[in-house]
């Protein structure tokens, strides 16, 4: 039993701080570096790089829109062929880091509005598959468990990785339940490290209806925004380790 | 003898066109490719790596100052170890679209104010060179011939090539006549080819001051931003092919 | 009989050259000048202001949504609440100039995505008026006649002209064609000028289904951005001349 | 005896926090709101005017380079006359939000590196000038006692007011000592308050060099950026009050 614990790394730009990266580094396996586009520079980068190493965290590119004073959160009607260029650019600057502290990139997650967009739009889902492939066709694209982005990975064959999140309900198709519906958020921290604990080892969930549903999980989505959270991912670390559940990177499950 | 004609090219943005650069692509045998910073955007840049690949030119990429407003040439004051960050994540972003193209990344050449201040300041020209040398040790810095670049390309082991400038007045250091001053520009076009021709068969050009000065010329620097600016690279490209003087890409010459 | 001719102005930006608009100045009587988010920058606005002003030509403010790589084309979603700001932002930029040069702002014409989204939004389109009002209650709002942005002005006692478009088709519901679906673009120039015509004599047009339908014009939108739309704003200005229609500013119409 | 405590506010960005705005403003009379070049935004812009206004705190512009990357802080060469559109753009886009709040703009403070180099260099600090004088002439310039800047109102016939800083010695022609340079930084606080209270009564501060100089204050800068930064304003007011000095906005002043 094996999975990986994923962090979005490296969100601060310039002047502006933000993100707890050095302490929630020790108890992940995989980092979502941010390319400058929604977040971050790239002082910003070359530093997480370098921190992620330290802690021999594997690193993953982190695509957004270019919209940084939306933090990438904003639907923007961009067309597929943009989108393609927007995310290989991306994927390059930070290989770029990788390359000069001797780290290869292990996996592209894109971020907020692309990510969603991206997980139920199937031209979109293409657009970000075929600019992963077109950069380095090694790399894991890190997507929603049953989204768009993992049916547009297998149908180029591009490895791919399931993600799953504890915070958050599903619906009985596996959609996340909309953060603007009631009950949406998981806010009992017992209760989401036990959901996750049961998707990793019997594949299912209870979706919102009360209905079990079928789940696959390689990675389980964590933040270090805030000490909150940096607690939550202790306490499920804990908890995995506890359930003899190894946390390895990405690069080892898929 | 060998000299290798090199423009810029890819500097339109968004709905912004900039250049003429499928006319000016023939003429030449390398292309600096602007990198998003000072002009361009992803689309535009992959744009410009199949064009180039598709007129057989070879590809630089043509970092600048994050400053689309002023197109890179005001000068700022960014500490080294900055730019070099910056420089390294602009050379990976246009190696993506090179490696998605089949092409290899041939140079990099600073653009505007990054080329005038690291050409005369010693640490930012290490953290030029540093960083090319940080994402592919196989890069070849181009550089204004006798410029501070060169000197820590050398140090570090980085290949190098020295530019010259056909319609630009030197000083009897080798540096450039400022712009500011009165005949720093070589308006006549005979003139500068033959300087030119003169630069490459003889080594010498003369200075503003009237006295010849030694000088190396790898790549001649030429436009393709206007009509006129076109019409002188044809004019240029022949006189050097009746002087048997062979044209072609940096690689071929260092 | 009177009618405004209105033109998008000063849409350069840095080293990046857009429109025509000293060619056009002469041909029109408003013009929306660009406020940096989508296109221009503080030197071109001020350059447009004063250009506008020697012209005698009115001056309005043509907020768009922040993303100049998509020249504001893009659909965001972005709460009716910032995007109050936004305008506000950008009308107040403007103003300075207007101050400047002894003019008075005239009125506020949203650009393209946001013009589209708040002439289809209830919410967007009471931020983009309210944002209007709360800058300076004299300003004439200038949106699609028949859209949501003109029902928004209207709750809120704002001043508010009707925009037509003479190169475009209408539906029955008085919306315009969308330009993906066939018959959007009227691209017979008579005909354009015929229709526009009756739009202000008698005050119908006949819809792409071919039903005639009522439509109120205070204002045709032209263009500027090249030879052929300014050969065009030469004909319909001589035409609407030659019928006795007066072209004044939004200022003497509503 | 009065003096006016000015702060920079409104520095945060999008989804990133900077300042603790709310905490500082029962204790200053004037803030300095940033413009959206350097930081803030325009949502920024409007619940930072709202939460001067609800403290009585009076506003002033703070326009600054566009370089939010650099939060400003790094010199540009910007020609003047960009730079004098600049500021107008600024100003005028704080003026909005001031209009909406029922607000009257009270003056304008350069930031950052904008504000070093246009106290040295006089076509610049004419720049300023300018663009405020031309946006409303009734608005106070708020520049380094004894710079370019206050010599450049001064020509124009434009309010100033003269700003001393706390917390950095003093060289003997009265410009700031660099803070590369050892002392510096009066880091002892109480040392700090004693020499802000002796400029206003005596209008003395001894140089770096142990020379009293002649030094006029109208308005001290104090930080909000850091709880130690808010303790040290607390306690400078109340030494001040405690000496019967009056603080009051700049209006109230000069």
């Amino acid at each position: 039993m094996k999975i990986d614990l994923n962090c979005d790394l490296g969100e601060s730009f310039g002047a502006y701080k933000l993100g707890l990266d050095d302490q929630v580094l020790p108890y992940i396996s995989s980092a979502n570096v941010a390319c400058g586009f929604h977040a971050s520079d790239p002082v910003v980068m070359d530093k997480t790089v370098a921190l992620a190493k330290d802690a021999g965290v594997a690193v993953g590119a982190h695509p957004g829109y270019p919209d940084l004073q939306g933090f990438g959160r904003r639907n923007m009607t961009i067309p597929p062929r943009e989108v393609k260029a927007m995310v290989m650019y991306q994927i390059g600057a930070l290989q770029a880091f990788c390359t000069a502290h001797g780290l290869k990139l292990q996996h592209v997650k894109p971020h907020g509005a692309l990510y969603n967009m991206a997980g139920k739009d199937e031209a979109l889902a293409m657009a970000v598959c075929e600019a992963i492939q077109a950069v380095d066709d090694s790399l894991i694209l890190l997507g929603l468990s049953g989204s768009k982005m993992l049916e547009a990975a297998d149908k180029i064959g591009l490895r791919s990785a399931r993600e799953v999140f504890a915070d958050r309900a599903y619906e009985e198709d596996g959609s996340l339940v909309a953060r603007t519906k009631p009950g949406a958020m998981i806010t009992d921290e017992g209760e989401a490290v036990a959901r996750v604990i049961r998707m990793i080892r019997e594949g299912k969930v209870t979706a919102v209806t009360g209905k079990d549903i079928p789940i696959r999980a390689d990675s389980v989505c964590v933040h270090g925004d805030s000490p909150k959270a940096l607690a939550f991912v202790q306490k499920i670390r804990a908890a995995l380790t506890a359930e003899q559940i190894q946390i390895v990177p990405l690069r080892d499950i898929v």
